[in-house]
């Protein structure tokens, strides 16, 4: 790490800037559409893993389960078993991942309010290089 | 498209939970790594390609010229070319892009304040395995 970033992990924050920070690795983590798709479905509660499976569509078994075992890593998930038979496996946002999501949340609702912008500008955009 | 999608955009609005919702699409643009370090980045102004690439640790040339690319084409990053000789290529971003990176910014404060957090939930699920 650079001396930047020592200091900086001393004042006890990050840089995500700096390729060698921990606080890259953690934004690496969150920005996966995955990740973000799996903080915010679960910010209504608990969810066993198929019902976060249907939640999220086009999300396969490999990605679903490599995303909460990260998340779960960096503590922002938590993951409990019921030891029913068969035992039932639920996950749930941790203190943390109920704060790191708060701010997600805040931009899926921009993006879902703001596609036609974003189609508009494309259009445009298209109409512009084509004339 | 789905139905539910189809009525979700003559709403005015979409769902990134869809896989075949134009949002999803979006999502995932955003959330890259370089793609929010490169929002985030311009934040405080124009800047030329050479300034960008060293202010984001670790980009490759050919990462930093796709995420620039896919930002242009969805409106959040304006690119300008003055004609001197050798032109001077700068980027900015759009009201559109200053718009979603306020929540990026957010986001990206967020981790940069609690990476010793994070570090800390690793490190106890860490020993709680390891014990």
């Amino acid at each position: 790490m650079s001396l930047q970033v020592v200091e900086a992990m001393a004042l006890g924050r990050g840089d995500v800037f700096d390729s060698r920070c921990p606080a890259r690795g953690v934004l690496d983590h969150i920005t996966s559409k995955w990740a973000v798709l799996v903080l915010v479905g679960l910010r209504s509660g608990a969810m066993r893993y198929s019902a976060l499976r249907r939640a999220i569509g086009g999300v396969s078994e490999k990605m679903l389960a490599q995303t909460l075992r990260t998340l779960e890593s960096d503590g922002f998930v938590h993951r409990e078993v019921v030891p029913t038979a068969p035992p039932q496996v639920t996950y749930s946002l941790t203190a943390l991942g109920e704060e790191v999501t708060t701010h997600l949340a805040g931009l899926l609702e921009w993006i879902d309010t703001h596609i036609p912008d974003v189609q508009r500008a494309r259009a445009e955009r298209a109409s512009a290089h084509g004339g």
